[in-house]
């Protein structure tokens, strides 16, 4: 790409990498860059520094945060004894915009799967066993709803039961406003086995 | 977004700024840059501020480079007295690809458009006419195939007439492959009128 010049390519190239972002959309994204006032430039290169420098995992949840503790584990308002596993921050994010859970989190960053050689022993198990030795009432096991997911919960349950905890898991089925007519037929059957008598 | 933490969601907040990145993106790539390796999110900021800092305008031909002249500017190789008008860098890049043009450029950065209030002083058309004070032969006007794409090429081309030097516009017609059934009936009409004997 001796067209562009090199400090161009080399921009293009390092925005490529970036996961969703195409050959075409690094060249608009590095045009838009060098266009950009100098200040906001600075701005966005300091905030990708300092979000990588200061994020850490919480002590507790192992959420990222860029306190010891995260703002929700050091809440007084959240139940301790209540515990919903998810498989990264952006998952508990999704569960607290609907601002209904009032429970904390534990973040395992990751799900066992066999196939990309990911083990019970790669993501925050340990973790989340240790949380479990504190008074906990309840684990609700959030993972999503594929293979990797549904193994992962069947591990945690199988590895919480004997402790005499309450386990449970997240329904599965219709999705609110779901069209039955497009919507494959696993998460049909699923919603069947499910089903709640009213 | 208190459920992240202050850096992730400024994080968020300054990718999301970027053009075709939307909220989700944005949330996907904050946490891909947080978990790469911190030697490669230096490499990705470093690379985005130097780009900004070093990358400025060839005297001649005003695209982006990080030299006072740029590459094609100053090869010996290249015809000095053809050159073609583009709108921008990128488009630049799109005939340099080819391999195939041997002339040099001319980047306007930009198109008329009394849409958007951009008029003619507002391109880089000052120092188009200056360069026509040197040997040119040929003026190969490449703007895009949109209306401030053809008010432009018009507009350039009555300004340049007077002076005696050739103008030339590039071809507009069916795209190679195109299947006329999928093409627009404007492009299906350019085509007609620029039918060439055989």
């Amino acid at each position: 790409m001796d067209y562009y010049s090199t400090q161009i390519s080399k921009l293009i190239e390092e925005l490529g990498r970036l996961p969703g972002i195409g050959a075409k959309s690094a060249q608009r994204l590095a045009f838009h860059i060098i266009n950009m006032p100098k200040e906001q430039v600075e701005r966005l290169a300091n905030t990708i520094t300092e979000a990588k420098n200061n994020v850490r995992y919480c002590n507790i949840c192992q959420t990222l945060t860029d306190k010891e503790v995260c703002p929700i584990c050091s809440s007084e308002k959240r139940l301790k004894n209540l515990i919903m596993v998810v498989e990264n921050t952006r998952d508990l994010a999704a569960y607290e915009k609907t601002g209904k859970y009032e429970g904390v989190y534990h973040v395992l960053h990751g799900a066992i799967s066999p196939m990309l050689g990911i083990g019970p022993a790669d993501i925050r198990l340990k973790e989340l066993m240790h949380r479990l030795q504190g008074e906990v009432d309840e684990v609700i096991i959030a993972t999503n709803s594929s293979l990797e997911g549904e193994a992962t919960a069947m591990y945690i349950s199988k590895l919480i039961k004997p402790a005499g905890i309450k386990v449970s898991r997240i329904a599965s089925g219709v999705p609110v406003g779901g069209d039955l007519e497009y919507i494959d037929e696993v998460t049909l059957l699923r919603a069947l086995d499910g089903r709640v008598q009213l």
